[in-house]
């Protein structure tokens, strides 16, 4: 079998594929060649990691490919392509690591953890009492996350152990509680978390009317574009301390500029669009590869297919 | 129905109970009464909620007491009571706060929330790309626990959505998987983060040996008492950069000196003690014991039952 790795592999992740191919595969990777002799590579893989450029497919795919892994989330550069193989994407890859960002980022609100790390700094010792009178539970809290995708079914699974209601939106997902703005604004009121995880074309989404419909001591944590929050009219209610917190992984403005009254609120954490990230991203990717390979070997279905994937 | 109260509401939590209580039910406060008036006030109780002193059953319990509402989580010294009526306790009531700061330290670790919030003291943008090549990951980590009790069960739970592999260590509980030091030290090099939720009667149990038998890069995280852990074996690893990090609710000696070099290590995260807290407590209690007279005048099961209700 052999491989063609268009994915610009860290020289670690290039080491650990190498390591552990399938017996009998061979690998090429288009970084180790001429860029005019990338092409004719491509046309000879028979299992393709990574997100060449769509022209490449005019003439159809590789004659003997018989599967691709996608190194992304997002596909839409492919989306016209109509393929007889299968195709796979990351999936949750990118989504699942701002969901923990989320997660952890309500947890350490509740418990004070932002509070503790900067009296660490400064080599504080306040003890429980401090604290223990002013600490919060996400215990069976009741949580509405806007969007249903990656991001928002990863912060479903990871809040799952905490006893929290949890509802999702999503205006065209029938399996989303909730589709409307309006249907979301009635939920506001009886709403302890708001979890924004939209996309940047819902610009202005959560606008000042569903922000002032906001229970009063409820928290907003967004990992979702800085342009889908009314970040003034949210700005307003953490300065009232009508709202009980927020957990900002992005902002309308990055970087946030240092007159920004955001930095210095209490209660709200600022993880400084960090959500997304992880560590041996590269490596990871490749064991999203190597688990697919094992799958088409051993004849288990394949994770994270994607709809260009209609025609197998 | 009467309902003796022992405890020592807040004068928020007696309103909180009074506005709640169900239709014909009376209470008295044992605060409300002079110390000589008590008991006879309890002889009179059909409801009990709090811990009186165990003297107070010497000739057996008020002769119309139908229910027994313990406020905390132990009732040792009620242990030699032999009673006929159904009692409970606050099950993980104090158990699964301690629980949250373990799961939102361990998050917080992963995803470098005590950095940022130092930034964010300093208001310094830094970016994504700062944090993100070094962040982990809680999913799928293989994490033991020390202890089965209510702790242990509670960071079990709350761990059940990051596809955790979880095992819990317990010398006698047939429901762990660990059960001696042994199995412990033999599991430790394929851990990737170790939780202590040990009481003080279980000193010095994570000896340096077992320290010192843990996976490069793993995590330590500790809400047991101090005296659990060799703190000098555990400090040495996580000077020398062999362990990943630590998240420490409790320290051997407390308030830490200030020279300890545990305050400025990178990625230890000290929680100060207050792992058990949360605000409202004494309303909490009161929900749970209006949670059970609901389930007693409904005829449900009630929750958080204690063995002293074996005659039950």
């Amino acid at each position: 079998m052999h491989l063609f790795v268009y994915s610009p592999l860290s020289v670690s992740a290039r080491k650990h594929l190498q390591k552990q191919l399938p017996a009998g595969t061979s690998v090429t990777f288009a970084n180790d060649l001429a860029v005019d002799h990338q092409f004719s590579a491509f046309q000879e893989a028979e299992v393709l990691m990574g997100n060449p450029p769509p022209a490449w497919f005019a003439a159809g795919p590789p004659p003997l490919l018989h599967f691709w892994q996608i190194d992304s989330a997002g596909f839409e550069r492919y989306r016209h392509l109509e393929l007889n193989i299968p195709v796979a994407n990351m999936g949750d890859f990118f989504a699942w690591p701002c969901a923990e960002t989320m997660v952890g980022g309500l947890l350490a609100l509740y418990r004070h953890l932002p509070e503790l790390a900067v009296l660490q700094s400064q080599k504080k010792w306040v003890g429980g009492a401090f604290v223990r009178n002013r600490a919060g539970l996400l215990r069976g809290k009741r949580v509405v996350v806007l969007g249903s995708g990656a991001i928002g079914q990863a912060v479903r699974q990871q809040l799952s152990g905490f006893e929290c209601q949890v509802q999702l939106l999503a205006r065209t997902d029938a399996q989303a509680q909730l589709h409307t703005k309006e249907e979301l604004k009635a939920a506001l009121p009886e709403t302890d978390i708001v979890i924004n995880t939209l996309p940047g074309s819902a610009e202005g989404f959560f606008s000042a009317d569903l922000v002032q419909a906001m229970r009063p001591g409820s928290i907003y944590a967004s990992v979702g574009r800085g342009n889908t929050t009314d970040e003034p009219a949210l700005l307003k209610l953490l300065q009232a301390g009508y709202l009980g917190g927020a957990v900002l992984d992005v902002t309308a403005i990055e970087p946030l500029p240092a007159d920004n009254p955001l930095w210095s609120l209490p209660n709200v954490l600022l993880t400084q669009h960090t959500g997304g990230g992880q560590a041996l991203e590269d490596e990871s990717k490749v064991d999203v590869l190597l688990h697919n390979l094992e799958q088409l070997h051993t004849g288990q279905p394949l994770e994270n297919l994607v709809e260009l994937s209609r025609g197998y």
